[in-house]
């Protein structure tokens, strides 16, 4: 494929070189990638998105975005070649907003360079999937975390985008007004439609005021139901909590081992309090009671920033202790949400398919939202541990739907759960179809992914 | 017209009587209709929508949606005649999830009727518009009101919805779970599209714990500035206000009359804070330390709901107490919302305005969201009066999309903001055209609102 025409304005933020086409052709799922794309492009602005894009119209390309490479369902895989718009240098603050608290970004600004950069504003910017994705990827894959359950999704945060569309035509949705009930709501239509209608080029967000107090702590609990009914109990006296995790004994010993520490081995919650001083105080105080009723083995907690951050470390590094586990293996995460009612049977039952299995799968979980992953090891190349996981994933998913809630809390459906979203979505998918066509009517934009389209 | 065929299933549920039809022609607003609706429907099923819109849908008949007829843009006029959907026969709250804190309502339900059926179980509804919606219309407009400050709009509480597509088909956005990242939201661009796109059978929300302390108060400021530069201090700093609402010393006025009662002139904050106990203490204080810098005149405060109860009466009645300045004249309010750091300026010139016109027009705002509304007191037929609100609602958009807002924060565009829209969302506009084609190609869906279709 000739790429001369871009080559004439990107110059060398073009490349064709195999190694970082190789390097672009997959996630960090365990899905192996079928194809690689044919270019790897760099703009540093709308236009040359703009440019690119409209490049890829013409001659019927498809077109992947690409943020940090950091998505679990395939989404960044070039199933039919094309061209990668990597937008690691589309990596500028271009307003922040100190007084209205907010600010605009390019897409490929991380989470952690925006909360670097206005670190000594007393704002800050709460969505933390784990990873260090960019914001344009947290965007596109409809992102939430750790924080979920106080400040909401990456879609709470969200007051205006710029989207580069499939013709190339850039556009601006939202304002900098907090609401709005200006016609579509097109901020939303395009976030967590993982690329298939558009670029994001800019992001205009709301940050938050940085608490004042914050008190943190580790919980073990006896068993399972222990640690669960004490966050379902938690949300429903309506308990503030900015973070709530849990991780089961099998992840627990993961970290132990990785980390060179001796938490207790069990179920185990972690849990964080931000706000005013004394009403963290009141909290706390509730959420102590609460967990002594519920059967728990030991209660580490403070309110010291530095304690707070070595108790909570070990929640940071789950996903790497949980791979070394298994060394060389690769994971396959679980990403359901259900009814937060439903969550004590769901986990169990879980836990009781993970035992009769052959898998490793540490289970961790935003427990707050009713959203949990089992991280299972295996080697994508091994059909039988493939087969067994895909089995695993199919009856946690299946027992989620019937539980009312949804196969991806916040992954996304990507190149591994089409089939699911049929199931989940049923006629729903008709009209996401429609969507696409009228707006990507060539289907070059992240072809193959959500859905198939005839 | 011939409704034989929804005679046959709606039987008295069907009226083409003149007096009911004319009843349906026109909203709240002071936007005259040019047409009424050729029949109104009462269904009691999703299946019975589906029925009529299939109906319309063969013979190429407008469908128009409506609530409670609250709506302040013209949404539910019927331009072309067709057939109006009252959903006030679909008041059945199908489910309640005490535990989950959510619940399932057809969406002729409205949030008093909501809030009455919930009262014992200690949670409640938050979004409160004003008048007494129906969660339906709610969801249609993207209404917000008093409490988005801190519980958010509409679009915060849905998780899911039923919605009978234009060619009669019944679809179903989301799931019971809190979050969710599969596939486009649907739900997100059904909120807001003001029946454009279909109408919404059924909706899925989420409730809140009623809060176990409750503190308001009322306070009188010297000027403006004073009164604006509390909100914004308020916000920046992190207090989680529950309301926090601006009525200008004309509001004021209108409220002692049309109540009979002596509230101290002067711009007014009406403000709530929630919580636990201790919280809203420590809360209430900080609010007092920041107005009293801020030029207060007169500081009232209770955390006796009783008084409170009392206290906010006024800002309850304050659109009637407005309407009552001048006996038989329609209100043509304004919607703007601006970024809260112009909140001020936005406000002081928009006085000066005022001042110099002949218009009698009340400011109430949703200050804390940077949302503000001028009640313009005109008698519609009057074409002298319509055009000097005309001038002042244009120049009052005009500034606050130069401050970086919107033309409306929580009415939607109707038919009174189509213009406006175009300015503000530029190239979008043709995005949303796209997907109004592509999901009802016929265009039978409440046509003529929000853009017109060519």
């Amino acid at each position: 494929m000739e790429f001369d025409e871009l080559n004439g304005f990107l110059g060398d933020r073009l490349t064709t070189s195999k190694a970082i086409r190789l390097e672009h052709s997959q996630d960090e799922s365990w899905h192996l990638p079928k194809n690689i794309p044919d270019a790897i492009t760099y703009p540093e602005t709308s236009e040359e998105v703009s440019k690119i894009i409209k490049f890829a119209s013409k001659n019927n390309i498809p077109v992947i975005p690409f943020g940090t490479g950091t998505a679990l369902e395939g989404h960044i895989h070039a199933l039919k070649g094309g061209i990668t718009i990597n937008s690691s240098k589309m990596n500028k603050i271009i307003e922040l907003n100190n007084s209205d608290m907010d600010c605009r970004v390019q897409a490929g600004v991380t989470r952690k360079e925006l909360n670097d950069y206005i670190r000594d504003t007393g704002l800050f910017f709460p969505v933390d999937p784990g990873a260090n994705a960019s914001i344009g990827g947290m965007c596109a894959t409809r992102a939430s975390g750790t924080t979920t359950v106080k400040y909401g999704t990456i879609r709470e945060q969200v007051m205006g985008l710029e989207v580069v569309m499939p013709d190339g035509k850039i556009i601006k949705t939202g304002t900098r007004a907090r609401k709005s009930a200006a016609g579509y709501d097109l901020s939303h239509l395009m976030l967590g439609s993982e690329g298939t209608l558009g670029f994001i080029t800019e992001i205009n967000l709301k940050l938050h005021g940085r608490p004042e107090a914050i008190s943190a702590g580790v919980c073990t609990f006896k068993d399972l139901k222990g640690a669960i009914d004490t966050v379902i109990e938690s949300i429903q006296v309506g308990l503030p909590l900015s973070r709530i995790e849990l991780l089961d004994e099998v992840q627990i010993k993961a970290i132990n081992k990785y980390k060179k520490v001796s938490h207790e081995i069990g179920p185990t919650l972690f849990v964080e309090i931000q706000g005013m001083p004394l009403s963290v105080k009141e909290q706390s105080e509730i959420f102590r009671d609460i967990a002594e009723a519920n059967n728990i083995l030991k209660f580490q907690w403070s309110d010291r920033s530095e304690e707070i951050e070595v108790l909570w470390s070990a929640r940071h590094d789950a996903y790497y202790a949980a791979l070394a586990l298994a060394p060389g293996k690769k994971a396959f995460t679980t990403d359901i949400c259900v009814p937060i009612s439903n969550l004590t049977d769901c986990i169990i039952e879980t836990k009781k398919d993970i035992e009769q299995s052959n898998i490793i799968a540490p289970i961790v979980g935003h427990v707050g939202d009713g959203n949990f992953h089992l991280i299972m090891l295996l080697d994508p190349e091994n059909k039988k541990e493939v087969s067994e996981a895909k089995q695993l994933n199919d009856k946690l998913v299946n027992r989620a739907l019937k539980m009312e809630g949804t196969s991806t809390g916040e992954h996304g459906i990507g190149i591994g759960k089409k089939e699911f979203l049929k199931t989940e979505q049923g006629l729903s998918v008709e009209i996401m179809s429609q969507i696409k066509k009228a707006i990507d009517p060539k289907n070059i934009m992240n072809p193959g992914k959500i859905f198939d389209i005839n």
